[in-house]
C-alpha cells in the first residue's frame, strides 16, 4: 500500500473501516492523485491527433490544427456525453432483448401492469401477454437501430407534449439512438465539427435518447421481467452480509441478466449444494446500481437478496470484509480497484458482459439461451470459491454498519399509489407550502467533491431543513441510505413543516427511487406532476442536482435534465471551464432554449441557496406564496 | 499572429510560401504547442470521470478507481480506434446510400465493371444495372446496421480465406460495424472493461470492419458512381489554381456527395453564369482526400477538376493564395485553422455534412433528393463570393509550386491492366530481385514527426534507393507528389534495378493510389498477390508504414494492417508508451497472433532498415535470394 491516508466519507463507520484495512482502495488513492492537471480540468487538452497533445494557454490559444478552447471543450464534452449515452443505450438494448426472449419462450412476466401500461402507450392492441411483451420489446429495439436520419417513434409516444414541441423547435429530436451515439463520436473526431453550439445542442439530443430509452424505458422493461417496485422497509450497509451464506456480490446495471440466477439460487436442490459445503444457502449482496435495483424490487426477491451494502465506492471495502465469495459483474460501476482485493481475498470474479470484462475475471458471454448454463456455472464457481477460501480468509464484517429501516421501493407508481392513487396530496402539500418544492439528488458518488458522498449527504440535509423534499436515484441513494437519511427517523432533520408531513405519512424526507436508471422514474414523476397541473416541466418547483457526478453516463443523464427544462446542479465542473462559449450556453443561454440551466457550484450552502431560490421563484410564478 | 516561425516542410516552395504569409497557419502553431504533455504522449492520462484527471506516475501507479497504466492506455487506444473506425464507417454508409439512390432513380452508373465485379462477389444475380446497384448498396447497409452479435456477411465474401481463418481463430470477426464502434465506446467507459488484451483484440476487430467496409468497399462503391481510376499524367500543387476561374476548394472524404455538383459546374448555362461575373467558368481545386480521389478518377472529371493542390496541412496556405472563392466541406480533414483564413480572404464556407459543421460555415444538410437544390445553392454562393471578393483580395498563387507530370489513377484494377492483366510481371520482377519488395507508405500528413511530410518523403526516398517500390495512399500521397516523387523522373532517385524497371515502364518508383480510402486498394493488391502466389498475406515481401499518422482514423486503418498480418511502421507512438502490456502485445506478440507487428521508430534510416530487413527475411522464407 502506497499510503494509509484515506479520503473523508459521509459514512463514518465506512471511513473507519476503510482506514483500518490492509488493502489499498480508491479511498487511499485519492491522496496520491490529488495533484490534478489544470488543462484536463478546464477541458482544454486535446489528444485526438498525433500533432498533440495540444493544450490551450493564453500564449497558445489554439491547437496546431486551429481548434480553439471552445471547439476543444465542446468536443470533449460531446464525446463524453456520447459515451455515457452509449452505456445506457447498451443497457436498454440488453433489457429489451431479455423481455423479448421471455415473451418468445413464455417465461415469467412478473409485472403485468407495467407491461400493459407500456403496451397501451405504444398503441399495441395484442392481448396475449407474451406476444405483447415481444411487441413492446421490438418497438424499443426498432427505434434503437434506426439510422440517424429516421426519428425514433417512442419519444413521441411517451414524451410530454410541451417538451416535444420545444425539442422539435430546437431540432433536437433524436434519430436512432445507437446511430446518434455513433455520429456524435464521429463528429468529435479530428478536423470534423468545430462548432461549439452545434455540439452542445447535440448533447441535448443525446440527453433525450438517453433519458427516454436508457433511463425511463429500461426501468419499465425491467418492471415487466423483475416485478414492479413496492414500498417496504429494508436493511442496508455491511450488516446485510450474513457469513453463514455463500455470498455473491453483484455489480452493474443490468438486473435482467441475473434474473434466472436469482430464481435458481433459492431452489431446494441448489440450497442443498450450499448446505453440503457448510453454508445455509446462497445470498445476493447488493452493490452499485444493480444492487439498488434489487433493493427497489426487494419484495420479489426477499429470500435471495440480503440487502444493499453500498454504492460504487463501497464495493472494495465490501470485498475486504471477507464475506463475499464470488463477484458477478455485468456492467459498470465495477471498479478496477476491486480486482487485486478480490485476488487477495480469494474471491472468484465472473463477468457476463464483454464490455465490462475485468482483467482477472472469467468471462462467460451472456445470452438468454444460455441462462441455465450460466447460472450453473456461477453456482459451481461460487461453491468452489466458498470451499477454498473460507478456511483461509478471515471474516471481518462491521455489523454496526448500516440501517434496518430504510424505506425502499419508491417508484412513480408505488409513490402515487401510496399517496392515494394520484398526485393531488403531494400537489396540495406543495401548494400549501408544507413542502416548499422537490429536489432530485441523483447520480453517482465520487471521492473528490468534498469526499465520499459528503456533498450528496450535506446537500440533502440542507435541502430537507428548508422543507424541500428530496428524491434520490443512483449511487447517491446508496450514500444517503447508509447514513440514515432514508430511514423514517430522518424526519427529525427536516424543517418543521416537512417533518410534520414525514411523520404523518411515516416516510423519511429523502425518498429512495433506487438505481441511477431510476432517474427516469423521477422524470416520470415530473412529467405527471406537470400534466396534473397542466403546466410545462420548467414551471415546476423542481430542481435536480448530481452533486457528485462521476461518470460520462451522469453527463448524459444531466443532458436529459437540461432538455426537460430542469435546473441541474453539479458539485464539480464537467471539464468545461476553459470555454466561455460552452459555459455561457450551458449556464445562461440554456434557459431561453429549454428552460433548464446548468449550475456548477462547489459550495454546499451556496448550492442549496441557489436551488432554493429557483424553487421559490417558480412557486411565485405559479402564484404560490 | 503569435509568431513567424513555421515548421519545416519537405516541400520547400510551400515552406517558403507559408513563412511569407501574414496569416497564421498550423505550420506557425507548431512552435507554440511544442511543449508536449508527457502523460498524454505516454497515454497514461485518464479524464473519463470526475475523480480525474488521473495520471500514472511511479508514485501513483493507479488512477483513483484502480485502473493501472495498461488499462488506461488500452482504453484510450481502443476509444481512438473506435472513433476512427466510426469515421470511415460513416463514409461508407453515405457512399452506399448514394449508390442506392442512384440505382433507385436510374441515375448514371459510370463504373459498370466495378458494379459487376462487386455484384458477383456478393452473389447477386440481378442483371438490370440499376437494380443491381440497389442490391449491392443494400448488402453493405444491411451489414453496417447489424447488431454486434450478428456477424457481417461481406467480410466472408471478399476477405482472403487464410485471413478469415485467422480471424475466426482469434474470435475477431466483426458484428455489425456501427454496433462494433458503439460497443467499443461503451467498453472504454469508466469502470467497464479493464482487460488490456481484450481491448487490443477489439482494436483488431474494428480494424477489420474499418478495412473491409470503410476502406475497400467505399472505393469500390465510389467506382460505381464516379467511374474507375485510369492511369494518366496530371498537374499538382498550387499551380493548378487558375484565377481566371471561380475556384471551389473541396475538403473531405465523400466524393459521392459532390458528384452532382461536379456535373452541374460544367453545364453551359452554369458556365454562362460564371462568365457574366467575369470568370471563364468554375473549377474544383482538390485538397485533402476528396481532392486525391478526384485526381484518381481525373479522367472522368477533366473539364471541372483543375488538379490536386495538396494535403490537409496545405489547405490553409491554399486559401491564403487568394485563388479560392468558396470552400465546400463534407468531412475531415477540414482543419479548424482554415476558418479565420477563409474569413480573412472573404471565402464563403459551405458544409454539407453535420458531423463536419465548421463554426463559420453555412450548413446545408446533404441528401440525395436535395442534390439539385444543394448544387444551385453552392453555385449561387460561389458566384456571390467571387463577385464580392475578387475586387478586394490580392491573388498570390505561387505558380512555381507543383509538378505537371504526376502519374495518377493507379488502382488495383488499372495497375493490373497496365501490367498486362495479371500480377505475373510484378511477381517476376520481385522474384528476379529487380524489385526487392513493396512498401505501402500511407495515411496522413502531420507537422510533428520531423515536420510537414518530411518523414514520409525521406522514408520513401530511402526505400526506393533500396529497390523497394513504394505505393502510397492518403495525405502521404499529397506530400509525395508535391515534391516530385510521383513524376517519372523520380526514377533517378531509385536504386539501379528499380530505376531500370521504372524507366522501362515509364512510371515513377512511388505509385499514387490516391486518397487514404485507397489504402483499401493497396490491400486488395496484397490479397491478389498472395492469391496469385498461393500464400498468406504475412508471407509477402510487403510492409506498411504510416510514418506521419495524424488522426484516429489512421489508427483504425493501422489495425486493419495488423489484422492482415502486415508489419506496420509508425513514425511516432499512438500514445501507448506508458503500458508495457500494450506495447508488448502490439510490437511483439502480434506476430504470433496475426503475423503482423507494430513498429514504432522515429528515426528514418532505422525505420527503413527495419522494413528492409523484414522484406529480406520474407524473401528468404519464399526461397528468393
Amino acid at each position: 500500500m502506497s499510503n494509509n491516508k484515506t479520503c473523508k466519507s459521509a459514512d463514518a463507520v465506512l471511513e473507519n473501516f476503510i482506514s483500518s484495512l490492509d488493502v489499498e482502495t480508491s479511498h487511499h488513492r485519492v491522496e496520491n492523485q490529488k495533484i490534478k492537471c489544470g488543462f484536463g480540468q478546464l477541458g482544454v487538452c486535446c489528444k485526438l491527433c498525433s500533432n498533440g497533445p495540444c493544450r490551450i494557454t493564453p500564449n497558445s490559444p489554439k491547437g496546431i490544427c486551429g481548434a480553439n478552447a471552445d471547439t476543444i471543450v465542446a468536443r470533449n464534452l460531446l464525446r463524453a456525453v456520447a459515451a455515457g449515452s452509449g452505456c445506457y443505450i447498451h443497457v436498454v438494448e440488453t433489457t429489451a432483448r431479455n423481455v423479448k426472449s421471455i415473451g418468445e419462450t413464455g417465461g415469467e412476466i412478473k409485472g403485468i401492469n407495467a407491461l400493459n401500461t407500456l403496451a397501451e402507450q405504444f398503441g399495441i392492441t395484442e392481448t396475449d401477454p407474451h406476444k405483447k411483451a415481444v411487441l413492446v420489446a421490438e418497438e424499443v429495439l426498432k427505434d434503437l437501430y434506426k439510422p440517424k436520419f429516421e426519428k425514433m417513434d417512442i419519444v413521441n409516444k411517451i414524451g410530454y407534449a410541451p417538451r416535444l414541441e420545444n425539442w422539435n423547435k430546437l431540432n433536437i429530436m433524436p434519430g436512432g439512438a445507437k446511430s446518434e451515439v455513433f455520429d456524435a463520436v464521429v463528429k468529435t473526431s479530428t478536423n470534423l465539427n468545430s462548432d461549439p453550439v452545434d455540439m452542445l445542442l447535440n448533447c441535448l439530443k443525446l440527453g433525450i435518447s438517453t433519458g427516454v430509452y436508457g433511463l425511463t424505458l429500461t426501468n419499465l422493461l425491467n418492471d415487466i421481467v423483475l416485478g414492479e417496485p413496492a414500498i417496504r422497509a429494508a436493511k442496508v450497509g455491511f450488516k446485510v452480509v450474513d457469513t453463514d451464506y455463500i455470498n455473491l456480490m453483484i455489480t452493474g446495471h443490468q438486473q435482467s441478466i441475473i434474473s434466472h440466477l436469482e430464481e435458481e439460487l433459492i431452489k431446494p436442490e441448489v440450497v442443498q449444494k450450499a448446505k453440503e459445503v457448510g453454508a445455509k444457502g446462497f445470498k445476493l449482496v447488493g452493490c452499485t446500481c444493480v444492487g439498488q435495483d434489487l433493493q427497489l424490487r426487494g419484495k420479489h426477491y426477499d429470500e435471495v437478496f440480503s440487502g444493499h451494502a453500498g454504492n460504487n465506492f463501497t464495493s472494495e471495502a465490501l470485498i475486504a470484509t471477507g464475506g463475499i465469495d464470488a463477484i458477478v459483474s455485468e456492467f459498470n460501476c465495477t471498479l478496477p480497484g476491486i480486482e487485486p482485493i478480490a485476488d487477495e481475498f480469494m474471491v472468484k470474479m465472473i463477468c457476463l458482459d464483454e464490455v465490462a470484462k475485468k482483467a482477472n475475471a472469467d468471462y462467460f458471454e451472456y445470452s438468454f439461451e444460455d441462462r441455465e448454463k450460466i447460472s450453473n456455472y456461477v453456482i459451481d464457481k461460487a461453491l468452489e470459491s466458498y470451499k477454498t477460501r473460507r478456511a483461509q480468509v478471515k471474516m471481518n464484517v462491521p455489523k454496526d454498519h448500516g440501517f434496518d429501516d430504510v424505506i425502499t421501493g419508491v417508484s412513480e407508481t408505488s409513490l402515487k399509489a401510496f399517496l392515494g392513487g394520484n398526485w393531488k396530496a403531494l400537489v396540495d402539500l406543495i401548494a400549501a407550502g408544507k413542502i416548499k418544492g422537490v429536489a432530485g439528488i441523483v447520480g453517482c458518488s465520487n471521492l473528490t467533491t468534498k469526499g465520499h458522498d459528503i456533498f450528496t449527504v450535506e446537500l440533502a440535509k440542507e435541502l430537507i431543513k428548508r422543507n424541500i423534499i428530496v428524491l434520490s436515484a443512483g449511487c447517491s441513494s446508496g450514500g444517503l441510505e447508509n447514513v440514515g437519511l432514508m430511514s423514517p427517523s430522518a424526519a427529525e432533520l427536516a424543517g418543521d413543516s416537512l417533518k410534520e408531513v414525514c411523520k404523518t405519512l411515516g416516510v423519511p424526507p429523502v425518498l429512495n427511487f433506487g438505481p441511477c436508471l431510476a432517474i427516469g422514474r423521477l422524470e416520470i414523476v415530473a412529467k405527471e406532476l406537470a400534466e396534473y397541473l397542466k403546466i410545462d416541466i420548467p414551471q415546476l418547483p423542481l430542481v435536480l442536482s448530481a452533486p457528485q457526478w462521476l461518470e460520462e453516463q451522469a453527463l448524459a443523464d444531466g443532458c436529459f435534465g437540461l432538455a426537460l427544462g430542469l435546473p441541474l446542479h453539479l458539485g464539480s465542473s464537467p471539464f468545461i471551464g476553459g470555454s466561455k462559449v460552452v459555459t455561457k450556453v450551458l449556464t445562461e443561454d440554456m434557459e431561453s432554449l429549454t428552460g433548464g440551466k446548468l449550475i456548477i457550484e462547489d459550495d454546499i450552502i451556496k448550492a442549496a441557496d441557489e436551488l432554493e431560490q429557483i424553487i421559490l421563484k417558480r412557486r411565485q410564478s405559479l402564484g404560490l406564496s
